[in-house]
């Protein structure tokens, strides 16, 4: 199969593209995400027919926030959507005239990065997202491990504080709640509540207060050496090292790929969650150590993954 | 191929048997675990002869505690034996003139169960070892997954409390110093010496002491409604509860299989550890449940595991 | 002096009372707390003059939520009324004509419970009250403890989880989100939902949902052996004791007297909140142990305390 | 009464010396701990004769590490002697033949540092010695708070981590776990360990390994940059600052006294300790701040506040 089509389906917008087997886009659009989940579908189904129609793709490959079922064919629970069981293969086949399948779309992106991003090279990889929350995707052997009902490696939910912090997801402790970009805010917040002299260049980013603090301001006010920035990063990166460490424990890959827009600072982030991940990796005289890259195709990876997926139907 | 022999070496003896192809153990002898590596070597060397010499086993499967290489060669780091990357496969096959199979004790023991006990009918199942630690295995579309260096599914080691109590491993907080058989029996002597008077039943079997409990007495204990017993047992059932609620997270198995002493007291200890995974699963309203099933094997599924892996080559 | 008017504020009522030298309430009255500060200072007055104007009552002690600085005079910050820095102790003597005394409103009912209450006997007693926050009061060589700002005994923002629940005080783990009785109904909820079969009665209590259960439900339930509602009140109480055995670290009194809603249900709680005091008190062995007593006042414990202590200047 | 003796006993020696009433030792002597409750007894006598003989010296006072009862007479229990209910007022003076009153050391340097130390201008101080372990002292309205039974201002022994550490009290997640110099040294042997690179001042004081890494070492290599005794110090100063927080929270004083040798560096310690006490202190825009403040008397603060005690009879 040469060409496929990719859907990436985020809480604002969806993107689609038509790709080919190196994993390059040749056409892409996006449109609104609609507020029904009847309106999704036929989003999804304009999209894939506006970039599809001139081109001789032959599949639909749809990344989806949620429990994608083992079929890969219906999305049984989603957080943004208001989606229930929602058979969406067959939805938009009937639109499209394609075969559709149906992926989380963290377990997307991860297949993209593997396939042609920063785990070339690699047959076992742990794809980690560190955006608003934290998603994931397993990589052994050179497949996909989705799990016995398709909903594997949702590593933001993994407890690491007991009485932890509450989630979105009615748990608490969860690893998002301290790894993520949300986190990353949070720090910020609480650090320039607390010592705002130690902040001026990240408050004078923002509106000058704590509250109005937002995710890029800590990036751009870390760049520029801000104190509470830094320290805020510090403390996300001792979190995501000490996730990854445990994810080592588990699934002895041979690389960790860490995306999301957390990590767009590149080592800037990467380096102290490499250094903690060291700190905390259990047995590491004895072992070869999983390497920590930073992912290559960024906001790209879903939609890619997702096409490719397709094409290997 | 057809009769095997699968050996498990444990802390205080080796076990050597002939399997045939239904996992049954139609032969056996045990000695002594030697102090010395070489003296191991011997050991095994001497067990494999006793009970293969009348046989017509074809090849030995090695179980080890320790960290396996991705050869299933090398044990690279023991945690009992004083082994430092010990070329076990070669020493042994040199000495039994038969091919030779290494595997982690636990991933050895989970294969055993997964093909001949609990795992009957599930392809993707999680073992775990609540014994004096706690061990792990993975098997996913029925495979044993070992991971990129041999050493995936260390649950045991997974942090569950930050900054939490100190393991052998050199790290802190990690799930064996909470779920395991160790744990059960800190719990009743923490509680034994607050409250003796709630541990009557429990202190009559030891030495009257709080610190000469020991995990038999507590298990002993229980069964005859001793209160302390009864709570220690519930502390360690939350601990290990929330730990397969994670495990569900990551590995989305169909079933875990839990084996280890811990587990001997049947649905005793599982009953409250299915309420605790229930609680902490998340997602719990939108997705299948694995089963939490009990081994079936006891200690034979080390021996069983390793002797089906040596036949699978 | 002989009579004294005691007023309670809470978030919904204003109380006023005659309270004479033996604690007794001679006279009483409420009235809505208004949504203003202006409009609060107002009721209290009005109160005040209503109960007060048959009476010979010569002083006003008021008991608040918040900050009370070390005169006595103005509330620095509330967590319910939106006050800031209130000057309530002149404010109100200008509209009343006698001396008034404000004092935090916890301090006030432990100096209640130490006079007339659960504290005969002790002159060094921690009062603790498990609310839907938690609420604190140091009675120390019989002399109520305020600290250098007035806004010492604040026992429920003492951080018992690090990284833990987040707390409408801005911190995180504070003890009042583990052991208050807002915490109470978290744990209900939590389990009724993961375990709806095991709360059945306290389901029936509510509208059936796990959302709809309040306070009140998780009391009758477990009175009735309702198994969510009884492990509920056995999680509060771990954590209850074990913020006890802390304080008993710290101030090492002679008694804990332990009031709020929370123990209205007397021994039913208490005793399994004396069982993990036990557990977690350091070197219990070594020393004599602190009572852990039920309050005796019930919510008159402030008004007739802040009555007392006006008595005293 | 013009001169005093004060005695501090330690776990190698114990000093003795004649102090005036502003504080200052004119006279003292130091000789080795016996290994014996008897031979401390005997020790302490002849350190009190050597330097008394010709001094016009009054009273003696005894800092001792452990529990003392309230009427300053008998150790209860002491973790380094093997004392239990160790009647030393009355071995002392029968052996001396001056009054005798016994302190809990941390205690007596508390009111040390009160009386002619750091404490000059407050009248409510609480006194935190980070040393090997952690020890407090309460001073409120300007007198020493012993609590009922002798044994308040434990701070060392308040759990800050549920399931944290293991503690020698048989407790665990004690705050002396993680914010004294045995917390301060675990942390750089561990750092030391996984990332020996950025250790290499550190691992050069010592004898190359990450064991052999002392207290003295980290502060040494802290001075001169090293990276991983400095996170070391911040990580000590994140525990150490949120534990003033709750105590703030809890006694409301207006200075901190920080001792004890991990705060010998000075500000180099005492600054990210006052960063994390900003960030944790509840309430922190509504009320003064408590000031952090280094302890001035060192090692000499309990002998000079054991005197003083004595003074006061």
């Amino acid at each position: 199969m040469g060409l496929t089509i990719g859907v990436d389906i985020g809480g604002t917008k969806i993107a689609a593209g038509v790709v080919d087997e190196d994993g390059t886009i040749l056409d892409t659009c996006q449109v609104p995400t609609p507020p029904t989940p009847e309106g999704v579908v036929e989003a999804i189904a304009h999209a894939v027919r506006t970039v599809g129609s001139d081109s001789a793709a032959e599949a639909v490959g749809i990344g989806a926030a949620g429990y994608v079922d083992d079929k890969r064919a219906t999305v049984l629970f989603a957080p943004n959507i208001d989606w229930r069981r929602e058979a969406l293969k067959d939805k938009v086949e009937q639109r499209v005239g394609m075969p559709v399948v149906v992926e989380n779309d963290a377990n997307a992106a991860a297949w993209g990065e593997y396939r042609f991003g920063a785990g070339a090279g690699h047959d076992d990889v742990i794809c980690v997202t560190l955006g608003t929350g934290i998603g994931g995707g397993i990589i052994m052997g050179g497949r996909l491990y989705r799990g016995r009902f398709g909903v594997a490696g949702e590593f933001g939910h993994v407890r690491v504080v007991p009485d932890g912090l509450l989630c979105g997801c009615g748990s608490q402790g969860c690893w998002e709640q301290y790894a993520s970009g949300r986190a990353l805010v949070r720090y910020a917040r609480q650090r320039a509540t607390a010592t705002p002299e130690a902040a001026e260049v990240l408050l004078g980013l923002g509106d000058g207060t704590a509250e109005g603090i937002q995710g890029k301001h800590v990036s751009a006010a870390a760049r520029r050496g801000d104190k509470v920035a830094v320290d805020s990063f510090r403390e996300l990166a001792r979190w995501a090292g000490a996730g990854l460490a445990d994810l080592a424990s588990l699934f002895d890959p041979s690389a960790f790929i860490v995306g999301g827009g957390v990590s767009d600072e590149g080592d800037l982030v990467l380096d102290p969650v490499r250094k903690s991940f060291r700190r905390w990796l259990v047995g590491a005289r004895y072992r070869p150590h999983a390497q920590v890259l930073a992912a290559q195709l960024g906001n790209r990876a879903g939609l890619v993954g997702a096409a490719d997926l397709a094409r290997q139907g």
